[in-house]
């Protein structure tokens, strides 16, 4: 693998008043990270949410399908959510998600692995019934460190418009 | 409301081996919780993976969509996994999920509120790769102390099995 295939393509530009609903066209990709996935991190995480034994010591990870101490699938979509967060989302009109199509967990996630996200906006639409509303619905792939992806989301947000629609409520 | 329709039905009792494959009935349902939502807690999960102002502060809260303090929709996953984990997980053959078919954020969750998970086997099925393994399809539903279905998630879980299907690989 050369160096060129592990090169993103540069993001497209945050617009000067942040990203609004309009900034987001079908196609339009990007790209956030790396994040690595610490040993205390993921042991926190578990004892908080996912207190499974493949998620707290490497011996329980090993005897288990996961071949290691594994991330729980939730903490990886919150350290892909802060990749989000901070290549985007706090630049931009957010206003939160009604929730997602799917996601898959495909492959573990083990402690020492590097994980990337990269984001595809698949759809746009205006918000019926809130017309300085609007949906973006995009794929996230998270890839690890040998660019393969390990988890799979498809998200619905809403953004707010720079231009709301008709009927306008100012 | 009368006091009557917020009892949950008894959870079914756990196997003196702990929950496997097989003890996964279509139509099953168990309840937990409730678990409080506390303010320091959905704070520190939203530094730490979802630092979008609506969910650090009362003021930005208010201003938003959310009408207050809000726990990131990541964080409402991870306090109803929690209570799945306490509830029958922790005391099962689990080995991990593959994903979920849909997750929907319905309605904020809020600082103060409480709240409760009702889980609801929709399928079961073996794995055909791997016969020690089966598939169970739950719908997960966390509901506040209004009685509000405030996130909905249906679900894909691995669970080993007490009897391994043909062909047998012990």
């Amino acid at each position: 693998m050369t160096q060129t295939e592990h090169t993103p393509a540069p993001n497209p530009s945050a617009p000067v008043d942040g990203w609004h609903w309009e900034d987001f066209t079908v196609g339009m990709q990007m790209s956030f990270g790396p994040s690595p996935v610490g040993r205390e991190e993921v042991i926190r995480f578990a004892k908080d949410f996912d207190p499974q034994p493949f998620h707290l010591s490497e011996e329980a990870g090993k005897a288990s399908l996961f071949g290691g101490l594994a991330a729980s699938g939730w903490h990886t979509a919150g350290i892909v959510m802060r990749l989000m967060c901070d290549g985007f989302i706090l630049n931009s009109s957010s206003l939160g998600s009604p929730g997602l199509d799917s996601l898959k967990w495909l492959k573990p996630v083990l402690v020492g692995d590097e994980l990337r996200a990269r984001m595809t906006v698949l759809a746009t639409r205006p918000m019926n019934s809130k017309p300085k509303v609007g949906l973006v619905q995009t794929r996230w792939e998270a890839v690890n460190q040998r660019d393969e992806v390990v988890m799979l989301i498809e998200s619905w947000a809403m953004f707010g418009r720079r231009h709301p629609g008709y009927p306008m409520q100012l």
